[in-house]
């Protein structure tokens, strides 16, 4: 298929990559910042870096992938005019489909890649979930045929579930690495090696995969060890806003062992 | 060496079975639980189950290893009288060197190996780090040869840092245990499949261990996008605690931005 891409952040510069690899043409690369545009670009055989969305709207294009951060999704939907029936979807979690309908006269979808992306570290996207939506069984197998052809892993998820899906997410991979930034910065503080707790780490999300995290939940809280936490809390009396993080987590897991 | 072991739980069951396969004789194993004691000593090819800590006290040996749950040590320890010089170490990560005191006439030391254990999952001793401490250079070093005859991780730390270390782990582990178990209970809420968060959820880990997590961290709250946020408090308006873990940990992710 012929793609154009909107964007040419880190979801752009894999996206576009991979796709490109299974044999896909694109056509073009559209972003406001010329060296990115150029830069990428220069990675794809056949992409002409263009700066206007009139530009990119006019160039032949099975489909055009929006790959912008979720916040100007709205803006670029409402700038973009294209020939009619083309197929054009954006690549966010977070954002529903009808976010595209004001463009005018194309068939809208979502395209998701469900992974974190950033531009020095290669990605083996056979297995990355592939999430998509459209409007009509036409696009939606479309879309089906052009995830299939980089990822094992393709679903068909409604806007409404993906937005869980994000929550979810946000739970499972932005708030753990915040955790284990702060696991990290107090095995700073005494002066222990940032790699010490690694195995305990892997452990705990190979456990987790094979078993519901709650009914495998270990340590201090669920075990109601007073002393220990009252210990704990003793320790982080210099970081009150890790104290109170402390807290309510062990509150969470301790009113959560009633639901196992 | 000759090592007796008072417990027979899941730390006790990896770490005699490890040290068994290293060469080391496992003499005793004392449980109040005559069904753990058997089990366990079936398993060490010399070691004889035993009901009372006195008759352990009084067989050959030349370290004594406490694998009982934290609030028992110090239990285990006033009642334990051992033959003079013998060296008794615990197992625990967050009990300092100073619960065994009270053994009269015994060397004392911590034995601590630093992870996750399930009777039902296998064990690689050799990655799993092992923390000693000892009050003296000799039974440091007699701790640290056994340390090593199983893991290639052996350090020397003091109970005051591994104390911290216990934290840490607290956080990195228990805390993002519960967190997984969270994103688990919204997918099935979505009727989302339960394993398709793990790519993302892999990734996160691998990152986190490349890069100070502080310094790598995504989504809406490090993007202050509150559009998102909003979004996700009104999807766990059903959730009140998960929606207030939710707000304090965007928080304290928003505040600590400024450390990196």
């Amino acid at each position: 298929m012929k793609i154009a891409f909107i964007g040419a952040g880190n979801v752009a510069w894999h996206l576009s990559q991979a796709l490109a690899a299974a044999g896909h043409e694109i056509t073009a690369v559209y972003s406001r910042s010329a060296t990115s545009r150029e830069a990428l670009a220069r990675l794809l055989p056949a992409a002409k870096p263009v700066a206007s969305l009139a530009e990119l709207a006019g160039m032949a294009a099975d489909i055009i992938l929006i790959a912008v951060p979720d916040a100007v999704i709205a803006t670029v939907a409402q700038q973009l005019q294209v020939p009619p029936g083309t197929l054009v979807a954006h690549t966010s979690g977070s954002q529903p489909l009808a976010i595209l309908e004001d463009i005018n006269g194309a068939r809208t979808g979502v395209f998701y890649p469900l992974q974190t992306f950033s531009k020095a570290k290669a990605v083996d996207f056979k297995a990355v979930p592939l999430l998509i939506e459209a409007r009509d069984e036409q696009a939606l197998q479309k879309l089906e045929q052009l995830a299939q052809s980089i990822s094992d892993q393709v679903q068909r998820v409604s806007s409404e579930a993906r937005r869980q899906l994000h929550l979810a997410a946000v739970f499972a991979c932005n708030f753990t690495n915040h955790l284990l930034g702060i696991s990290r910065e107090l095995l700073q503080e005494a002066n222990l090696p940032p790699g010490l707790l690694q195995p305990l780490i892997h452990e705990t999300i190979a456990k987790a995969a094979l078993h519901p995290p709650f009914e495998v939940q270990t340590g201090p809280a669920v075990r109601h060890d007073e002393n220990v936490i009252a210990g704990h809390l003793h320790l982080l009396a210099q970081h009150p806003r890790y104290s109170e993080l402390y807290r309510q987590l062990t509150d969470s897991i301790q009113a959560t062992k009633n639901k196992v």
